[in-house]
């Protein structure tokens, strides 16, 4: 339930066409009954700005489609990570509105494209090629949200002239997203370059002691950049959703 | 190298003004050459809006005092972080005009007090009154840069009536710092209450198996509620740094 | 060996029954022997009041159905732990009673029902839709034992009034089970709430630097409530066990 | 909210004295107010059955002093964990009624004697000599909650006859402690004699890979025993206060 | 270079029969060349007393075939660890009379029997059944190398009376292998009743904090019996083979 | 493009063959429109001496075929490292020229043998059989890039005297690669022999507590021989591109 | 009380000379009584064949005092592993007797020197000077449970001919122990070149990757020499203990 | 003994005027008697090309002493590392020459500059200012050995401008020595700017999750540039070293 909705309510209250008691069983539901079932994205709308996301790991197709069929009617937008191919052919039978992107392993459903809104833009880089699943689903979840997105795909620190080519895209940026892995040393570097915030991501990329990820994610802690903040690694989907709550106005 | 300098070597290469073997040798380090533009850029106020802050952590009372005596002269403020009391002592003969924060254990020299800045407020929370002083370090170099800040210290998740009583300052906030030890279960609380970007501090309170800080490092990175990004372990200072990014206008 | 056994032995040698030799060896073990006095005690069911559960994990199906043979004959209930469908399918031709519980991959033989016992209910949550196969185990087992158990599941800490919104549950529990992955919080939040004990179930849900359950593991034997024990990750079983020998009256 | 007050406003809003806005604005904070309601229940003594415990790490004798001293006129008895003989000597000249327990490193202040409670008897063990502090800290901690406690120290594994030396106190015991380092496999031991529950606390006693107390944790953890739970390495108040829930009636 | 060697080389350089610059070079390599003295000695059968083992994982059954066919003619024993299945069907077929034990996975060629030899017998010991194919490989590789040897399963200290049902058969024994998971407390139980060495193996089995084996393995390491010594996790080879070593005459 | 291509460039602008334009349109694609690309390998070859070398794991043979083909035009030589038999099979089709080699993993097409130079010639050592494939990844890379190399596998310490009989081949090269996986101990041992700079290569090989390559590398990076380096672990690759810098003139 | 001391009792029982009341007395105390106190020590001399050592670390001055009072009348020998220079002051003032090994940290008080026995002797190595500590608490426990000891210290594998050079003394030991910190390789070489056991005492020596010996513990663990078992880090006193065990006929 | 101390014994030997046994008695001991005391370092300059460096931790400043006084007389150059200003104190009484250099805590004893030789020159660099003590280190002991070496410190990646203003050193090197703590990216960026071998020396620098130099060490091991090599966690000497052995010609 929207604000509008709300507003709508209650103004129905108050000019009688609404009886109180209706009102009370509508709002009752709001925190309460809501909650033992999926309702409670309704109160999230008001409440976090976005409805829920649905984390599609560890879930059956059948359970995600039941989310979905909740959701749908009420949403102008939901998204679901961590879905495998397989997975989202099942639900694409079920909602063939549904667009599934296979790289950053999202299924997206949009009933319009999301109002831009955002002080700015929000830029994702990656290091390497690797990376960019984890940085591709960064972008889908910022854009999903109304932002304005720019990627710059492989531009690690080995060869650090091919980062400088991109200085321009770097400095318009208000929110920097940064997803590496290995040595995780992009952040330090691209946060010496500006002044804005940028959020590491580390990635599992890498072999031996880049250890699934915890190295470049300690390293990125270590940055000698302070404007450096850092999310779960290969937490894609949670860096665009923060770059979102920054951007905002 | 822009392309006009490209333009005018290989120009005078052709016309004989400038041998192959120079232009070589100019050609061999384009990177290099494109990259020293930033030198240009190199001032680190011009860049990052924000004077060096010193980490006086692992350097003697007179390498701090060399360093602020070049900063002095040129620069509004200076802060010099995790900086003993001794240390501080011998620095105040020096410079009578700097402030020392014992539990931040922060020395700050003001000319003038900073000009108010950002699109809204900074809350500091903290879990527990232990955490206070890395709560504080986050809440001194946020408002040295400007920006309104407020605190809520010991509103940890085991008497959860506590944070909830703070609900208007929570919900006022532009952005929220959040410093835990223990469990660090507070800013996935905090961080589902709000829309707004959530800093988790991990801070090295607790024993046994908090490893010094280890756990609620990475129950924070685990947060069920997305919008929370974490800093290093006990890094207040850049918890309040990254606040004062996100607050920028 | 008690008191009067000794003297017995010493009398036979003083009057030359027993040689010097053979009494030098009985009393060369005699904490062993005092030690297979608990021997009279080793029937499980008398000592501990529960048969033997089996540990399915690691064992084919015909070596688990071997030691059902065993019991089935003896005991009332029987419960096979980590039993994969596959497994459970075989097991199901030889013993048709038995029940197959697949999300908590439990198979219960049942004669009769347990009586039900303990001097209050066992109230089992989650934190997550994940966590639920977890949850079911401690479940089903506490309910096997004998116990009145309630469930509410889904009520992590990032929607935190979904919590509170079952309130009256929480209150009248003599027992909690809390299965939390993730960053573990949950234990912590109920612990706060109650004054009885709590029993956190870590579980493997979660990525990156939820390291398989260590992260909420150490979060909550970090738990600023104190009234909050741990049990192994993912051990749904054992926090129903423990659950039941708590609600013993 | 509860009902009354929800069906309270909406009248209010129906019959014109309360404006739409000022409605809405109380409704989005539906969940907000519903969980301040927790606030009346916000008394820890009605809520927890035990006023708040002082931790006293990282605390200077003067912040201890101030907590007690709002403590003491409102409760019977105040605890103190984690304070050295020092700080004890400072609070002694305040408080002199408080007896400082130097091993387990605790203050006590009791205006009277504990009303002696709980359904059995609480049984505090210790594999080693120096696992009596941890030990210790349980004791009185279950002793100043009115608990029956018996204590029976130096029993660990590598001489098994002098446990079993201690069958009758073990078996008449409601709940048990089992304090252990090193190896950490007391709580296994004893957890497989009786059909209470065992609480395990690993202590940090041992060298090299004991790991500062981690490797009897686990090993508790993966117990064999399903009747075992555990705490904090080391933390033996955590360990009494747990039994204390477990032993009331 | 044996001192006859050094002797006449410097009386070949005395009497000119060895030019200077000859010498030099050979000397130069002194030490080397004394180590390669220990090339002698290189007979593995001669310095160690059993043909070298082949470690089966991470070949191919052909090159296993192949290391077997240069050992079967000059050696009466041939042994495979860690050896599929798969594999071992295809090495019976070019060795028809190698035995394959399914449960340890190894592959065993005798000529004929070894002969049996040692002071004393070995006794293995395994915790629970799953430790049983670690046990078996310890078992197997004493045996062969020509022990006596006895075995006793299942006898973990959850059920401690198991195991003092043994007592005559751990009295008899000259070393002792205990192959135990979880939290590997057996061999400190079994390594306070006697005054012979135990070898402890710390196996795999279990899951969560008992870490792939590392918890067994640590706390057998901090046993608080002191003739307890530990090879690497589900090592029972090495535990026979070191076992066998002892056990000589 | 490699100097001499420049060279020539020069060359035809400064004599008037070729036009500025034509030359800054290939010149600007150095280090911009390259980056965009794989077009980048171009200034690296001026750079590094040496082109860019495709990391296969996780790649479509697609995608590796792509940047190959871009690559072949203009180099020498493209190795592709870690790329499966199955993606090496559709790469042949693309490239019949290319020669795979299974045990390393590794496709090498070459238009042209390497010119071999350096000052000096390369040791490449395996401490067992199965380190084999990480060496042979050194000598293929150190061997492709215009070094003599020699191999000698299977000499690990437990049976030292093999190492001695290599003492000639030992004394020859300018640097050593030593793959070692277990307890890591060859490269210390040969480090103490030799004058030379020795890069130990930790391998994955083993079980247990060599937690899959760590415990070498620690070992090695403890080396009590002060002439040994490190890189990742199975790094092959990267030893035998550094053996290769270090051998150049 | 030793076996001869137990065969005198039951000889003066048998012929009259003591009462069955008067040996009763004794003979209870064996495991019961006993077991309260420090007098367990007697039946440890029945069961294991040297009696209880005191671990210093942990204990005060006059706690060890009155352990020692309550030994010393009735056994020949009195260890004291890890304690101070300080305290072995306080404890040779009541034991004049005592001699304190400073580099070991033991005291040992011995009424008569022990008798020689074992089937050979031992051999205690360390690969560095630094580890000399540790490799002399383990001859000094060795040597006084009666075994011939022999030692060779600083044979690191860095310059294996040292090593080589005391092929006579490593050929004769029966068993041998090597105590080696950093890469703890040496026990691996040693284990090469001899067919008897040999046990690894990884020390705490080193730095960084080290990490505190537990590189040198896993090292060992993962020996490529079969004969190989290892003891905590810095155990010099277990490691001399067992090699006891194993040296005993 | 270096080559020209051992050709002049050979002439001595081949003219007549040393008897063999004479020359025998001292060849053999080069190997033999030399090791087991001190004297062992005389075959290392002939194997090594360098005396032995004595490591001063853990050792007493009469230990040292004890080891200068047996070496002093015979080489030209003596080097002690990590010794502590006190200890240096002492020395310097002993050995007046000794030149100690505080922040690389080295004491140096020189009778003559040593010879500068190899092919190039070593850059040693640091990314901060605490760096600069292990930088110095590395910088001490390559200069000892005999090389040029040039440095530049605190060039970290957060300003990346500062590093490009030392291009031209950069360039001009044979080897380059990056020390780095925190994220340790240095070795990574510089290692893409050069076709020259690269020395990682990670540093114990940072506070959290740098793990004591961990995650430095565990990124440069994951560097993205191929010609980085690591040493141990703030080993300054034995980069120095390394580099030495690469610098030879």
């Amino acid at each position: 339930m929207n604000p509008e909705d709300l507003q709508k309510l209650l103004e129905a209250v108050a000019n009688g066409r609404t009886q109180v008691s209706s009102a009370m069983e509508q709002l009752q539901h709001l925190s309460m009954e809501d909650i033992e079932y999926a309702h409670v994205d309704h109160h999230r709308s008001l409440r976090k700005g976005f409805p829920e996301v649905i984390f599609g790991e560890g879930k059956t197709a059948d359970q995600i489609a039941g989310i979905m069929e909740k959701m749908v009617p009420r949403e102008n937008i939901v998204l679901v990570t961590r879905v495998s191919g397989e997975k989202a052919g099942h639900l694409n039978e079920h909602f063939p509105g549904a667009v599934y992107h296979e790289d950053a392993r999202m299924l997206i459903l949009e009933k319009s494209p999301p109002r831009v809104q955002g002080k700015g833009s929000i830029l994702v880089m990656s290091a390497g090629t690797s990376d960019i699943p984890v940085a591709k689903e960064a972008y889908l979840t910022a854009q999903a949200m109304g932002n304005r997105v720019e990627v710059v795909y492989d531009v690690g620190v080995a060869g650090i002239h091919r980062l400088f080519a991109h200085k321009e895209a770097i400095d318009r940026a208000t929110v920097l997203i940064v997803a590496a892995g290995m040595e995780g040393a992009l952040p330090s570097v691209v946060g010496g370059l500006v002044n804005r915030p940028v959020i590491g991501v580390p990635t599992s990329i890498g072999y031996g002691t880049s250890l699934g990820g915890l190295t470049p994610l300690f390293a990125m802690l270590n940055s000698c950049s302070s404007n450096v903040a850092v999310v779960n690694i290969d937490n894609g989907f949670g860096a665009g959703y923060l770059a979102a709550m920054i951007n905002r106005e």
